[in-house]
């Protein structure tokens, strides 16, 4: 279920050797509302420079992405070649430069194949249209399946669609987003409202999963709201509001567990609760000390109850836990308390911990704060994919 | 080599299903005086905890160590047995328990099989001899070599030599120390000179490795010096205390560049310089997320040179770096400057990286710090030795 007012289209400009889709792009019918949350990586893509210096603008029409070249560590050559992309597609829609965002994902420190992308783009004015799909399929690289999600809310009588789509699959430890999705509305909602309920979807969604620890040079998180669906605009704060976060950050949510799910090699993925910390924050650095260790990924891949390796990242999480005082729990049974191995048989922790998708609950019991983190197994197939990738 | 005065033995006591010794004890034939640091992780093992408070007595004689079994997230019951270990070492060396220092190394949460140590400790105080080869054996778990280096200094005309043994493997990311490593030094020195004398050489050496991310419960790095050599005590600042720490770092230096070679699943190491760094600080965090780095780490696997992780990995290091002004070569040729990639060829730079150990240096062209860190690759043996590690 994709938004009104919104078209799509992909072609397959051969960016690389690959017989798929590789340039997207999507636009609004009318001039639409943007937010975006872009890496925290000092390093950044010149798309994602470009797309940060033209989000300054009031309004939006169209988005341009493509595959296979990260169009990072490129220097200014980078940025003159992301400059006459968004040109190109300014120029062959008829709208303002400065009304288009640009978003790439794929290898690092390669120059763009400019001939490539500038020809790709009179085909894709050609062919917009409602279907969505060809445009997912573009911005994937190594990932498996295409990922989409939608939810509607209403909204002063009327029906407001939230849709997404989004690529994942490796280098993946947003900080700020996820490596590239692409969420659309036919929301009325006003520019400072969108990006504040950007945020605040992003920060328990995309912020709190990690595939491989490496948050990308081009990590991109894009909302653009068109209005299309005439609703009374959302006012910040209101009950409107709430629930158009809640149908975004349903969306992203989705989107969220479906790039840990199709990470590179994931068999089997993870979902570790921290609860009774002290702060937020405290919470965050041990779910993320877990969730990151390759121990505890590796275990996780063969299924075994491998628990002292979570109490082991705990410990050096950074965050003062006191062992004696740490609960660990898989699905409901206990695998450790008050600072001994729990009674639970081996049998029970290795069938909750070769689920598809495993429970593990850690209480600190320092306080009253509480987060949780998706997070996926650590294959030989990881490695297999990321020891070669360019070749 | 090893240095005077120190006896050495171990036993097979089948902690686990395995044909190898794993009990291992270290007498000196005198009092010694004894440094140590342990690991930095809030969790600690029973055995670390013990040998942390015993180290406050002045002088010590032995050291037992077991692999197998780390009697860590253990609580009350593992310092009980703990406790019981040392008591029988003392008993049946006829030594004081205080004197006594421990260590554990193999899986967390699981209590030590007590018979099966205790049984062991006459037996231990019987086979003491010469040759250290079967204590070093004793305390491997995945490691596939014995790890031992010596290194020898002329202090006041006498000769002293220093001697180590290490086991590594997995779960290898020292705040402190490495997982076990033991040193030996017939030295005369007093225990302040000898606690500042090892602390020196572990910052440079045991503290800039990395093989997983995972600090264990259990690194403990343990130095006796037993005065053998009978040279002049040596002072703290002094000519004498350079030559002794320049003789430690070696051995330390050594036995950490066997840790990492000898990683679970390793095929190639690297190590990373950062040079004109603001301060030490900055430039040991860029290399810790480069050496840290899943896919830096699978690249080196694959021997291939995709230097834009390295410099993805510099991005998101937490330190403000100007990817317009960062320099990366890989031996002596560049990949990356002036934000831009180098013109070297490809084939060049993948021989670098196709090396048993490869050599990376990265200016960040900030000031005039610098640090270097030894790290290995990840490969799919890793996975395989990790995900069914208990069974």
């Amino acid at each position: 279920m994709t938004p009104k007012g919104f078209y799509y289209a992909a072609v397959k400009a051969k960016i690389k050797k690959w017989d798929k889709e590789d340039v997207g792009l999507i636009i609004s019918d009318r001039l639409a509302a943007a937010a975006a949350v872009f890496t925290t990586n000092r390093v950044k893509a010149a798309p994602v420079l470009l797309s940060q210096a033209n989000l300054k603008n009031r309004a939006h029409r169209a988005v341009i992405v493509n595959s296979g070249n990260a169009n990072a560590a490129t220097g200014a050559v980078g940025m003159k070649n992301a400059k006459a992309t968004i040109e190109a597609v300014a120029k062959n829609l008829g709208i303002k430069t400065g009304e288009v965002l640009i978003a790439s994902t794929g290898v690092i420190g390669l120059h763009l194949p400019m001939e490539k992308i500038l020809g790709a783009v009179p085909q894709l004015a050609q062919s917009l249209g409602n279907d969505a799909a060809p445009f997912t399929r573009a911005i994937m690289t190594t990932d498996t399946r295409p990922k989409e999600a939608s939810a509607q809310a209403k909204i002063g009588g009327k029906t407001v669609t939230v849709w997404g789509s989004a690529k994942g699959a490796g280098m993946i430890h947003p900080n700020m987003a996820t490596m590239l999705a692409f969420t659309l509305t036919d929301a009325a909602i006003a520019k400072p409202v969108l990006q504040a309920a950007l945020v605040e979807a992003a920060r328990h969604t995309f912020n709190r999963l990690t595939i491989d620890g490496d948050t990308s040079t081009n990590d991109t998180l894009i909302l653009l709201a068109n209005g299309a669906a005439a609703n009374r605009p959302v006012a910040k704060g209101s009950a409107d509001y709430k629930k158009f976060v809640a149908a975004l950050t349903e969306v992203c949510a989705k989107l969220s567990e479906m790039i840990v799910g199709d990470g590179e090699g994931v068999t089997r993925i993870a979902e570790i609760k921290v609860e009774k910390a002290k702060t937020e924050a405290e919470a965050l650095a041990v779910a993320r000390a877990v969730a990151g260790s390759l121990l505890v990924k590796t275990a996780l891949h063969g299924g075994d109850p491998n628990w002292g390796r979570i109490i082991c990242a705990a410990g050096y999480s950074g965050v003062p836990v006191d062992p004696e005082k740490m609960e660990l729990y898989f699905g409901k049974y206990p695998a450790y308390k008050n600072g001994l191995p729990a009674k639970t048989s081996e049998e029970i922790l290795a069938a909750e911990m070769k689920k598809k998708k495993v429970q593990m609950r850690l209480v600190l019991n320092r306080g009253r704060a509480s987060t949780s983190y998706i997070f996926c197994d650590l294959s030989r197939e990881y490695v297999t994919i990321n020891a070669d990738y360019r070749t």
